[in-house]
């Protein structure tokens, strides 16, 4: 594992499938839905005819510290859901997860720090549990 | 019309319902298509019983800008897309679209900042659209 400037990442060496499906399960461990699944590899096929690896986008949510958010910063959808990536590359799955304190400090708003703080933690450890 | 730290924000006095339709419009006018729709008013209701007001996060997506983006940073797709909230509070729809360069900045990779520049004037003459 690993935290760059904007997300908490791993390599795995499995099946990009089962490594989704692991994703999603320890997000539901950690308290987070999958709202969102984006097909980047089908998007980008079907829109531009590019060819590129497996690559999925999870828009995870965590309903209680949403809510608790927006109530601090109604806009704070805009940073919303936590983005989730998994993709393919030369035979090994790459998880990267945002990075909700760094995300969530574009707001300005001190009043987000423990709910960032708390995002960051089991976004951290759903990312050890995979 | 309004910029804060993270967003590109406008109040309309339309309805809820008309501001979303002429979002989607304005977006796809600068080639941005809607990914995915998420309802915030309805999952917090489903998921903690609470009522809060008519709320949507759409992700916007402009695949050109999207693989050029994912061709210089391939863990992009943790900052995509393109989030713009609508909002109904107190009589007034409320657009908040995100600052593409702000967001994109979080990546620290220099490549990126002719991508996040188009970016944001596109996301910004689409708000002015609305």
């Amino acid at each position: 594992m690993e935290t760059t400037a904007y997300a908490i990442t791993r390599d795995l060496e499995a099946p990009f499938d089962r490594v989704v499906e692991r994703v999603r399960s320890a997000l539901a461990d950690e308290g987070f839905g999958v709202l969102t699944t984006i097909d980047v590899q089908g998007t980008l096929r079907e829109k531009l005819g590019l060819e590129v690896g497996p690559y999925v986008i999870l828009g995870a949510c965590n309903p209680d510290l949403a809510s608790r958010g927006l109530e601090q910063e109604p806009d704070l959808g805009v940073l919303l859901p936590c983005n989730v990536v998994v993709r393919e590359a030369d035979g090994v799955t790459h998880v990267a997860a945002m990075e909700p304190q760094a995300a969530l400090e574009l707001a300005g708003n001190d009043r987000l720090e423990p709910l960032a703080r708390e995002a960051r933690e089991r976004i951290t450890r759903a990312v050890q549990q995979i």
